[in-house]
């Protein structure tokens, strides 16, 4: 009994300790890459509130859930979804074992970069063939091809690395919540497995908390070992209604805080806000056409409308990257 | 910067006044329910070697995943896996709404109890009901009929709600990989949503890392909310070859153990061990008909056959229910 007794006040020492150095580390410098206005005081706040044991808006650290949109909101989105590029490349690549897209008029479209002949086409044949250049390998071969993309491939505007345009304040936002208790997600349009090999290190985000659109993946026992073969089938997306179906599948419990910035990220937003107790539900407003891009209600990409429209009667925060971020990528001053 | 000195300093110490504390608590008394054997000393060795930060078998702790089917691995699952049992409860509920399925076959069937004409009838009748009766209401409504369920619904041999039902030495051996670093998972046939309102208190398992079968489930705004309805369609089976399917959707990293009971479970162990460096995979073998059930290859629920006969080849560890476990039940001495 002796022995349980020294144990328990060691640990209550270790955590009491704990404690004490994470909240000072808080004390010291929370989300410095962002400018003092209302979204700061709101996503500050509404910490305070959820973590405060004595409050009435106290939150239990198992339902700290934060959710994450990840293009156009925790990195870059423009001039086209980066995961769309890459889907691109892998055509170029894959080429010369199909010989019969010669006679395919999207990817004839595609190499003669006509666009008018894309629009005619539409999306179905140009998904088509995408989904022909990233299936039929095995998941871990098309991980490798993932990696090997991303340590190549530049971004055209900033001609740099595209795990380089991750967002400076998004990053201290992940940061100080894990610091207080949260449990980070992805909730993306995109696919999981275009995400895991870069997010551990980008934004501290496990491949177990990366929630995704989903291709079909077969079991195979090919030689005496098992494999996972990638078919031309998405099983799952993403996206709009799908994000919060998403999150009841993968996570079970829904989020106190979510963050997007788009359309495709409404009903995640509203799924997030209609639950009882004290709720944040923020917005990334592309406002800065001088250190990244400017686009909302226009745009092909990240299209930010009825989202925008929602936003004053749910109490979203719209925060302006213009106004509201120091500083934007890592590289920028 | 005297301040951040201090403030490493104390989450040092903090840190290893922790890991002290936590060696201790393990070096007491690992897994008291298992007797001495192979199994208990092959588990004890497996997390040794991929703890020791020095040896050639060291995993970092973000790769220590461990995998958990859950009906017949971490509870009972017989005489019917419980999921069932509560699924056909809901068709006798609903049966007053339902006046067409005085119509029905399968209705029928159960409702005169005939097995024979069940047998004649096969499984999709069956399942199809099942479908209608566990479908059409939200998520949120589902989840109450489930605790409802559970709270008053009794095992028919031991006479106890479902949840005594879960074997003690296994809830030791998920807080023995949890205190080692692991980060322990449920991977099972059954679906998600009849897991999470009970597994976070039995097992120290959160929603979010329940892995299971998927029905499909709809976004809508109903009167101003976003609600998730159940659709009678299943979207996923996690069940055989499903499972590797399942574990590289929701966890994408390649888990260093797994424990099964089942031909249900086979390609899971089978993925487990063809990753490179140390691996252990585990089978329950249910071979004690006093304590609780005796069955393997003959049996209609749990059926053990391949998967026995794969492991010696492969190295997995047979676990026996009697001769391995001191005790099975929390509520059994």
């Amino acid at each position: 009994m002796r022995r349980g007794s020294l144990l328990r006040a060691l640990t209550t020492l270790a955590l009491a300790i704990a404690c004490a150095a994470g909240a000072w580390a808080q004390a010291q410098a929370p989300l410095p890459s962002w400018n003092e206005g209302a979204a700061k005081s709101g996503i500050v706040a509404f910490v305070q509130a959820v973590t405060d044991p004595k409050g009435k808006n106290f939150v239990a650290p198992a339902d700290r859930i934060a959710v994450f949109d990840n293009d156009g909101t925790l990195w870059a989105e423009q001039p086209l979804y980066f995961q769309f590029l890459f889907m691109l490349d892998q055509v170029k690549k894959a080429a010369p074992q199909h010989p019969e897209w010669q006679q395919n008029a999207a990817f004839n479209a595609l190499a003669a970069q006509d666009k008018a002949a894309l629009e005619k086409l539409g999306t179905k044949p140009l998904l088509e063939l995408l989904g022909q250049a990233n299936s039929g390998m095995t998941v871990a071969e098309y991980d490798k091809t993932i990696r090997d993309w991303l340590a190549t491939a530049r971004h055209p505007k900033f001609e740099r690395p595209y795990t380089d345009l991750t967002y400076v304040p998004m990053r201290e936002l992940l940061d100080y919540l894990r610091a207080n208790g949260f449990k980070t997600f992805i909730v993306s349009g995109g696919s999981s497995e275009f995400m895991r090999p870069w997010a551990e290190k980008a934004y501290g985000i496990p491949p177990e908390q990366i929630v995704g659109s989903q291709q079909e993946v077969k079991f195979e026992m090919k030689d005496g070992k098992p494999v996972l073969t990638r078919e031309a089938k998405f099983a799952f997306v993403d996206d709009g209604p799908g994000k919060p179906v998403g999150i009841y599948r993968h996570i079970g419990k829904r989020p106190i805080l979510a963050f997007g910035n788009s359309d495709g990220d409404l009903q995640m937003l509203q799924v997030t806000t209609a639950g009882e107790g004290r709720r944040l539900a923020l917005i990334v407003h592309h406002d800065d056409a001088q250190r990244e891009f400017a686009y909302d209600r226009e745009s092909h990409v990240g299209k930010l409308d009825k989202a925008l429209d929602a936003a004053p009667a749910n109490h979203w925060l719209v925060v302006s990257m213009q106004k509201d971020w120091k500083r934007i990528f890592g590289f920028q001053q």
